[in-house]
């Protein structure tokens, strides 16, 4: 495989550059009978589409998605949900400047020594364009989800730079009505003149954000290497930018002694369903959803594409300087909520369907 | 796939349980060709083996491979590896106390959840006894990786509740000098200090590691899911008690900002190896490697069996209170460093055929 | 995985049903690198298009692919590469008659037996429309083999009915002159007269064809399960309407005994490449090409819809009489000639790939 | 994947060779909870095990399987199934007369060329006693299938060289009766006779095998590649020697008219169980079962070792003259009823797996 599908049984390809002609999707795998609609895609779609304020991209995209397969007379039939969204905003410019450096954290270096050729026209394939087909692929995971086990899973901004936000503050109410996706609309000023500095200075900055799972079914993962926490790790690391995951209590685990790391359980409304007294744990114990809150942390680093020179080299080994002019998010963080909400559902949806295939007879 | 095996071309299956007759792996996809004998698997399974410091459980394993296939006359035939660790300690003890009890932080319940059974005998499949086949398979990648690219891959314990040291202190060659594969001499002591008070107090502590591969071509990794980073945080994330994984700066890339984040490039050897001046990216830009050091951290959470006693439920939905005697490491995360070695090195000696096969023309 | 894909590293997935929007395929797995347009693409999809003649079904398409990702500069990226056939056909009819009954020999009942939907519209996803898209993907196969290794794939009609060419009257160059796909043009006038007759009935007939792959390296497959042949007969198999799949001797080998049946072999060109006395194994030893021509001999069952009425059931248990009208293919074997070529060289493909990785060391 | 894994979710990996110290199988994805013993696995190894009547090879092998993990308390836990079978029969002899030289219809020169080396003592990997392993992993999918929903599948020898037994003749309580697996008990003598004079001519013959599946529920298969005929045709021909597969009415169906072909329908115990008046598909219509029995036919070459004197070429290339001494089945096709059972009766438990999974909402 070549990497561009994820999933066992509710699968996941996507194709596409940010300069072609259009990228797509393909669900696979998807039970019949979901009620479905392009307006079902479309939501989170706008979620994450650029343009909406001064703090992401300026290139305008409607991100307007077509189901082409896979839906009949408004429901799932079972078979391949193929979509595509035409890249509208195929500007064309002069690439002269930077076709042959590279840029310092992008992926310019890496794909043109392994594929050699180079997509300078905006990434390519590499470019965080390419996450509006995943957004689209999670919005069928999320409403599969939903219908099928009453899961909800939403994503926040919890952090930016040096401003993150306390949990104690957290309102999941907030986190659609402001452009950060933060849930305490009382930082959003914080975010603001923050970042508003970061952007006039020609600087970007990375981000934290933090994904929640409820209503998941006891039992989802599979020991030993497919765990639940070790596909969300790689769901979420999959993510352009992102460079550390945490599952619960995350990085801290190892300050933690075992007295106080214990999450204690005490009876529940029946046998099957102990309370938990704290989730440590965020949620899988062994690899396998506990039943309480899936809870997962991630950092995603500073956007590479900064006006600020600076030193690199070029195609002929040669040192040059690089500014990145042109539309940039000065924290690709921000839109990155809608995407990794889209990869946990995904990651769900597949083991819940594992799940299904794998019960005790 | 019932997730026991990792890989898509150098592929890893375990199988067993850790009361068991035995353990086992098969290795599929180890090229031909390469030299292997037993004692290339028992050096690292030795460094996990445990009773051999006061600081692991004292149960005695010899460990002892034995390869039962895919080499012939001293080297790999390119057929799988078969390999089986026979328990000999399979204590006859007395299991009525914790039979019906969930122990809190295990996987006790989400397998008698998820199976409708349950393993009382040592957590059974969920044991961490299962890495040390692992830790085997690891180091026929390991050994693939040095043979055929000079790839080196080792770990180190980098901290252990309060205690961490500083980076500027390591020295690799330190690390097989001391029973908590410190990288750090000067710490040996402060660990071991710490350490015995937490055992003697009935607790366990979490720990941070980290490993690094040098020598990695450039180009293993395959966009957009199947990123070299995505593989190895699910590699990682699969190790028993991990919580969270970070590749180079890790979770601090979300108070960074682009100005100093840029790890900067400038003139190599050659046009096709430039230099990079940093590596906040460790060493994989776009899910690609680049050639710099591949560096991964972790944390691994407390020991989940502890002598304090706990609060739980046991299988009727009863409060109980959960003691877990036995011979149990104070800190899991010691153990844990050839086990990662392990996780790494098979995902990049998976990466590493998928190179081989996606050349371009 | 849902069954839309095929191949490990080489990778087909294709998505659409007869009467959407489009149909479309992901190719990922291409080494970058491979000069690559549309026409190579609308080459076989216009041998496989209908409307041609008389033998085969009047819908008008024009099967006109658009490629959307994956090439660049006219060369392969490495990336996926995404394409799709819009349908244009769509003609608005009246399903009232064919709507609730289950057509004998279609995929109508075992569709809405298993999704509890069905897409009366011509089959949908069962329609063999959807091997436009195989054909599309084959053909990108086809010139990787070719410029990589200059192996060369091609598929004959031979037979139909009771009318079989013997193979001493093949002639490959004749292939492409009639629209049998017939090795023998002196069996052109054959088939012509008897699917004539066939056709005024209302009827339809079966059909043999036969692929030949030469030029393939020795090497190719995997033991055990993964076998060469293995895989092709899945690959063929899996074409719509075929119930029969032989490799080189087929199931005349159950007749004959082993001293005839010896592939002997003697010196040839170097030690390296002796040669085969004869065929019988069709190219493959222990699921591993020997360098031989791949020979892959199979048949397709007479088209399902006839203008002969036949018994049936419809969607509330009661009995039926169903006639199948519109515009079908007297013999969809024909038709399938390019197809098997395609899945074919799509098997190849992946094999090649799985080959380059798995080089001794 | 490097080939000896087959199955999506019910999963069957083997390992060894013909004279390592043991051969092995792991099965991961059984559902937990299935009564399972070594008693089970036994049986068909025992239908299996050469030396029981002159017409197989006289390697004395007892093929005692011992389970290793994955069963505890007599059912299945979930977890992967472990199992060995140690090789007793690994006479010390002289292989200096066949160590270089290629036999002719044997993998040896194959193997030699793709992986550098060779297993001279007795095909190695390439060895049917592979198959046995199979056979073991076959037995658990048999229980699983017949437990869950009743389903049975079994074999028969219907023909060898120019004997073929007509359907009419065919009585499956005949099968266990005789040691050729002969549905019919006035052909065993013709057998008999027939092979005799075979064998004592150092040669070998062909044979021809079928096996049924009944009360396969309706709906198993996933349309495109992965369809229920293309998995089953894969899987018959992963068996060594087996050249051709056919489903229903075959390599036949190139002969026939869709007026004759048609499986007509007529109303059955309810709607959703119409019934079928002919079963030329097989039990599948487009790639999923339609609840008749499945019927796969296949023909399986003649043994290649014989000892009549075939000429070949040794490793330098030189001209020779190869006599397969030793103990060596004059129909391989006998001992092939139980393999192709088990490999039917694993394809059939893993589309049984991704039914479950697939169910419409």
């Amino acid at each position: 495989m070549a990497g561009s599908q994820i999933g066992t049984l509710f699968q996941v390809a996507t194709f596409g550059e940010s300069h072609g002609l259009a990228l797509g999707g393909v669900v696979d795998g998807c039970p019949a009978g979901l009620e479905l609609s392009e307006a079902d895609l479309q939501g989170d779609l706008n979620r994450r589409r650029p343009g909406q304020s001064r703090f992401t991209t300026q290139r305008q995209e409607r991100d307007e998605v077509k189901i082409l397969s896979g839906v009949f007379e408004g429901r799932t039939t079972g078979t391949p949900i193929g979509f595509i969204i035409e890249n509208e905003d195929q500007r064309s410019k002069d690439y002269s400047e930077i076709k042959d450096k590279f840029r310092p954290g992008h992926a310019d270096f890496t794909y043109w020594s392994k594929y050699g050729n180079r997509d300078y026209r905006g990434g390519g394939r590499s470019s965080a364009r390419e996450t509006a087909i995943r957004v689209a692929a999670g919005a069928i995971a999320k409403k599969l989800l939903r219908q099928a086990e009453g899961v909800t899973v939403r994503g926040a901004l919890t952090g930016m730079g040096p401003v993150v936000i306390e949990p104690s503050r957290w309102d999941w109410a907030e986190v659609e009505r402001n452009h950060f996706f933060s849930p305490d609309a009382g930082s959003v000023g914080e975010f603001e003149a923050y970042l508003e500095g970061i952007r006039k200075a020609g600087n970007s900055v990375g981000a934290f954000l933090e994904v929640h799972a409820e209503g998941v079914p006891i039992g989802l993962g599979e020991p030993v290497f497919d765990r639940l926490d070790a596909d969300l790790a790689k769901a979420v690391m999959s993510i352009n930018a992102v460079k550390g995951v945490e599952i619960g209590a995350g990085m801290a685990s190892g300050h933690a002694t075992g007295v106080d790391f214990a999450d204690e359980m005490r009876p529940g409304v029946d046998a099957r369903h102990p309370e938990f007294v704290r989730n440590h744990a965020g949620g899988i114990l062994g690899g396998i959803s506990t039943g309480q809150p899936i809870v997962i942390r991630f950092a995603v680093k500073p956007t590479s594409s900064i006006l600020v020179p600076r030193q690199s080299v070029d195609v002929h080994g040669q040192a040059c300087e690089v500014v990145t002019k042109g539309r940039h998010d000065p924290c690709v963080g921000i839109r990155a909520v809608p995407i990794a909400e889209a990869m946990v559902a995904m990651t769900l949806a597949d083991h819940w369907l594992r799940w299904r295939a794998s019960k005790p007879l």
